[in-house]
């Protein structure tokens, strides 16, 4: 097969525009062919609306761009393309006239794939030419960013097809799963579907609302098939003796009519396939390192939707202002014996996301939980929500950190925050982190803050009230002597 | 209803100690009975293992931990608690019987909800004392991390019931979602019965293994679904037109056998439920609004798969590994002109989960995308994966960041890297941080590197191969002037 440098499409829409940008973003050329001339600046805006997601998905140097031609020719597209796409309607006769079509054009070392969701191989190559090098590659949407392709190869397909196909797809950043039997709907639209179709009969019986049936799922189960499948879930929910202990008990209510779809018969030979299966998933690992990596992805995920406000990430966001909100209240208890002491804004434990090739907390995440504590000492003396909306924040002019020692993942760390200078623009403090265990010492950070009017766009006094808040707290803090590392050039000696 | 300090817990299992877990870890104290004595040090075991996860959930402050008791006889929980939760085996009559037990017990405003995955409120609570103050809460695996409730009432469940039990679960930190009907299965189980089932077929046909199906799922359908349900992914999928070209694109697909389940009739009357349900959903936001904040968030998630090497962030593993080889095997055109300019590893734009509530990148994550440009360097210089795994390595002494003007969500940046000082231990850096579309200067970071002999704990020379390329840069570099930022103390005046 050859070498890939040209990616044929023929017909564009959501899907063929997902492949565009996809291909052209890892450096490969598009040729797009599309009878109606109108479609290719909806291609170009296409490839455009998908660049900026994108080009976050990874740090990785990237080489330089594709470029993209558009056809209305599909017999210009087939005689340059080095791997034709097919994009078209999902019907059968329409889809096979075009790919025999194209393939009395397109040289015999291009493989010819449909984007097809749910025909057979073996009929859409029926009247190709050179059948052999046709598969199904169907995608999900968006294209350019999920990277499933299923490969099914036909009665006539080779094996060199379905691996070359593979390759080129990895090239451009995808996972591609073979599926190793033809069947309608392969097989992630067999598993959408059935959910799908048992979303339109509760609609349809008037028992929810299709955004309450979406709630249903991201709320919950969602969030666990971002990484692991339902049989690795229920695997785990098996406990110790996992998916056989889980089929057990829940094989009864297979019977029950918990869904419109029936169940196959629970017969011993289906649940040994299924033992086999999650056993051979779990390679080793047990039900508790599973569950932890499980734990892990969860709480990261919600770390992220957090940022978007989105589903759990909004419940999060819910619970966090009422935390908040809790340990203000409850501060009228706290001594004056205390407030002579540097702050204690937080306290937390290495995540695993956080460390680097090392096994260390990376260098920047120091900064981020400084960033954390500067955010609850904002909270404190009143710069919040309501003071920002009304047009005047802090700003960071400098950081500075100095680390002693690492940190390593789940070491349970806190941050004590110190006043060091203040004045009515400015607020300089002191951070220096601490593992539990034994107090010591790992790292320290000061941060020059500038208070800015953000209509004036310039530096400005802070409201009274917190420059009587943070008077009050620098004060305190006057009593306690100067950190020793405090006000250094970085790389001096000590 | 009265206020919940204690929940009770009838029966403890990997429900009933995911209960647990989470009200202990939102200040709730907790009672759990079971007849098992053995169960005591099980649901304690439970908690603990809980914790790791539960505890990274949210920087917010927490209330002091609940405490947990247990105990053999279910009236000594029922007299104590303040709310209750059943979690015993799946079975009606032996849930009617322990619900009735303790209705007889329990106080009249105390609610008692059941976790049942699928059976029905009136069932449940036919043999209950009080049963207005019954209904089912039904929570998902891992209960400690994953937000969704369902609530469900019966026949004589009142409204203050699911009001105040929404409230209870709120407060620790869930999101209740109110089945308006009951069906066997609430909401959630059926659609992913209907999933599941549809495995069992496919497996029990020898078409597929449990591995293939979960990974059709993770790779794909199963990122969209951590924080978009299938309707509102749907309504993507149908372009501007949204759910209302979805279906009719889509609706014969509906009696194809894309499943085993049966669709129902796609009625006119069906047709304008699932269009004015998805268009209540955008709320007014159009597709491409969603689509943007849909890339957005897949984007985010795959990067936190990236760091447990998991799913669709394994896949990113391995592109990234591609992109770095063939970089490096780019690199023997650059020209001799360019090494005399300071390096020019990392270009990005800022992404949306790294603004803070100015609209502005977060300080913490100038450090990251300087720590970006310093694994990229560290790649140059051959500090590399097998570097490392022979037990030397880089670490970061001390870090100072200066910023000049803020960034804005989706600017494009650039930073530049320049070797300021080295030797065979140590490597001081310099970086600078500008705009794209000006060259402005935003900010700087000054980094202070020791070379590390992991095993012996200490200090130690950098391999020859790796000081060589060292002095290749930095003797290139030399001819740049001091950047005017270096080597100053935090808040000294320029």
């Amino acid at each position: 097969m050859r070498t890939v440098k040209t990616m044929g499409l023929l017909g564009t829409g959501v899907i063929g525009g997902g492949w565009a940008a996809r291909a052209l973003h890892f450096g490969i050329d598009v040729i797009a062919a599309d009878v109606k001339p109108e479609m290719e600046s909806w291609i170009r805006g296409a490839v455009a609306n998908a660049e900026p997601a994108l080009a976050r998905l990874t740090f990785a140097p990237l080489p330089a761009k594709g470029e993209l031609s558009f056809t209305t020719d599909l017999r210009v597209m087939a005689e340059r393309a080095d791997f034709i796409q097919e994009n078209i309607p999902e019907q059968l006769s329409l889809k096979q006239k075009m790919l025999a079509e194209v393939s009395k054009i397109a040289p015999a070392d291009v493989i010819i794939a449909s984007s097809t969701s749910g025909l057979t191989p073996t009929d859409l190559q029926r009247d190709m030419l050179i059948p052999e090098r046709f598969c199904v590659a169907h995608p999900f949407n968006p294209v350019y960013l999920l990277p499933l392709v299923e490969l099914v190869g036909g009665a006539k397909t080779t094996q060199a097809t379905i691996d070359a196909a593979a390759l080129f797809f990895t090239f451009i950043g995808m996972h591609p799963l073979h599926v190793r039997r033809e069947v309608p709907g392969h097989l992630t639209d067999r598993l959408q579907e059935a959910l799908w179709r048992e979303i339109l009969h509760i609609v349809n019986d008037g028992i929810a609302s299709t955004g309450e049936l979406d709630d249903a799922i991201i709320y919950g189960p969602g969030l666990r098939w971002a990484a692991m499948g339902t049989n690795m879930i229920y695997h785990l929910a098996g406990g110790e003796a996992g998916m056989r202990h889980m089929l057990a008990q829940f094989g009864p209510c297979l019977k029950w009519p918990w869904t419109k779809l029936e169940a196959p018969e629970l017969t011993e030979s289906l649940i040994d396939r299924m033992v086999e299966g999650t056993s051979e998933q779990a390679a080793g690992r047990s039900i508790r390192d599973i569950e932890r990596l499980r734990d892990d992805y969860l709480v990261a995920i919600q770390q992220v939707l957090r940022q978007f406000n989105i589903g759990a990430g909004s419940t999060l966001r819910a619970l966090e202002e009422r935390l908040y909100q809790d340990a203000d209240t409850g501060e009228s208890t706290s001594s004056s014996l205390t407030a002579a002491l540097p702050l204690r804004l937080v306290t937390t434990a290495v995540r695993p996301e956080w460390v680097d090739y090392n096994g260390h907390m990376s260098d920047f995440r120091y900064g981020q939980l400084f960033g954390q504590a500067m955010d609850a000492l904002f909270r404190k003396i009143g710069v919040d929500a309501d003071y920002r909306a009304s047009g005047h924040m802090y700003y960071n002019v400098e950081s500075r950190v100095m680390h002693f020692a690492e940190a390593k993942v789940n070491e349970p760390l806190y941050v004590t925050t110190q006043i060091l200078a203040a004045d009515e623009k400015k607020l300089q403090v002191f951070h220096s982190m601490h593992r539990v265990h034994d107090d010591f010492q790992i790292a320290i950070g000061e941060q020059l803050y500038l208070h800015v009017d953000s209509g004036a766009a310039k530096a400005s006094s802070a409201k009274s009230s917190v420059i009587a808040k943070i008077e009050t707290l620098r004060k305190a803090h006057a009593v306690l002597s100067l950190p020793e590392q405090a006000g250094r050039i970085v790389g001096a000696r000590r």
